[in-house]
């Protein structure tokens, strides 16, 4: 359902003034009147039985996760966080208890990054637990996913792959590392990695109508790939290229800036892993100067379709 | 559950200097860097089988009322709407036609208030339909409730009272009217007419630590108030004073000011219905100077707590 749908909503979706960047990025950007800076807006909807187990999970760590997957959308936009609308749907039994542990994870997500709870809604119902939440913050230069060039370095934060093994329960959204970024270099377009390494990097790209040539072998994979690689089957790499809920940025800045960040003292480790090119798609280096195409993999979402596409 | 619930909230929620007015009004206000523009945000949530009912009602309506609830939290808070992000989460039968129903309803209203719908999250899950709307704007000088003064003159727009008999289900939020108040005067203290005239009265004057001394033949009562009484065994001016879903709006200015008013052309009629006192509650002449108390009625949610109380 979700792209016919989104294809039928950014048709409907009148274009005001005050939208500088709608429908089909990290997030929204708003302009503020004649200042220069800017408002973004994101949501992320989380609803147990879909993203996420309560049988098995513990409340808080799925109320940290409510706020911490909206401030990587936030991040990957250069932007700093200000202030959460958290909405609750709650089941009608222990709906107090429900809320109280749930607070609990977003309360503590919310105090390490700064984050003020300016509102929401509480409502109580037959179904089962779900949670939105709408982040705002501010930025002067939003990083977006179509201003990639030719020629740009590419890089990701962190490491990759087997989030599922413990590291998806509390992310660690790259506020701070975007924080840096903004300092030191001019990022030209950005995006987070929520569903898979390769398939958000190929909506960048595609975003930028560009595409890429990657040092397969610089792909940073995370010490949970490795295990999860002992019995899964699947490569260590398989796991970076493909598993979801990594929560890191992808970002490209000019060759230029690229030194620059590379000698720079980091809070999080950053590894470039590849090169912006002009024709589309995916490209690996084989033999030589021999490119061969690579195809993105990841998660796709079928039940749910994300508006903002965050 | 929700008073004690809202209460831990307000003590465990961080004062950051960012948010001016958190928790507690009918909208949240950002300070947006040195500007002397604010970012005003609001969200309600509605569920099917607590807040509407898909089996009876229109789902275009109910799209509608999504965004016009919200919008008259904004009108409330003398706020300019600029954008919304709309989350859904739907059955999982029919999801495309029931978002594409729903949406037909949010994007006539989003065209007619000159709102931006500029991102959200669609998922799809095993329970019914429900909505959530933050719907974000701006505003200099934002109305609060808690700053009504003795003196002032209070008024409320539009009449009152039996919005069940259809008018709820195409609300008329108060945008226009605000922007012309704006202009002409210097509203004191306001809040939307969501839960009952009388109830939201009295929750701006407690939250302003005031009272009225009402002129009650002065409440504006809507026809369809004066139907309703006809069979409901109720009178029209019970119906005005404690039916809910009007989305009127209430607000106090001075004499000054309130003679400037009443004098204007306005896009909706407006009606002086008392003065605000320094003694606390609400007050109904009897004869001559004597004063009684009267007690508010309305729409306490039970089922649903809104942690902006909106």
């Amino acid at each position: 359902m979700e792209q016919s749908f989104l294809a039928y909503l950014r048709g409907r979706t009148r274009s005001l003034p005050q939208v500088e960047v709608g429908i089909g990025d990290d997030a929204a950007v708003l302009s503020i009147g004649d200042t220069s800076l800017r408002q973004v807006a994101c949501t992320d909807q989380i609803i147990d039985g879909v993203d996420f187990l309560s049988e098995t999970q513990s409340l808080a760590d799925i109320g940290y996760k409510s706020i911490a997957i909206n401030l990587s959308d936030i991040a990957a936009m250069g932007a700093t966080p200000t202030a959460a609308m958290v909405t609750l749907a709650l089941p009608k039994d222990n709906a107090t208890e429900i809320a109280g542990e749930v607070y609990e994870g977003i309360l503590e997500a919310c105090a390490k990054y700064q984050v003020a709870i300016a509102g929401g809604d509480l409502s109580t119902h037959d179904g089962v637990l779900s949670i939105s939440v709408t982040l705002l913050g501010t930025v002067t230069d939003p990083w977006l996913r179509s201003t990639a060039i030719e020629g740009d370095a590419v890089f990701v934060s962190g490491s990759l792959g087997g989030s599922i093994a413990g590291r998806h329960l509390r992310p660690e959204p790259r506020i701070e590392l975007a924080n840096q970024l903004r300092q030191l270099a001019q990022v030209h377009a950005a995006i987070d990695v929520s569903d898979g390494f390769s398939l958000d990097l190929d909506r960048m790209l595609a975003a930028s109508r560009v595409g890429i040539e990657l040092d397969i072998d610089a792909i940073p994979i995370s010490d949970a790939a490795q295990e999860l690689a002992q019995t899964s089957g699947r490569s260590p790499l398989e796991h970076a290229w493909s598993d979801g809920e990594d929560f890191e940025i992808i970002f490209t800045v000019s060759e230029e800036d690229a030194k620059k960040l590379t000698d720079a003292q980091l809070e999080t480790q950053i590894t470039r892993v590849g090169t912006v090119v002009g024709r589309t798609g995916l490209w690996k280096r084989t033999t030589g100067s021999k490119f061969e195409r690579v195809f993105p993999q990841g998660y796709i979402h079928e039940a749910t379709a994300t508006a903002s596409e965050s």
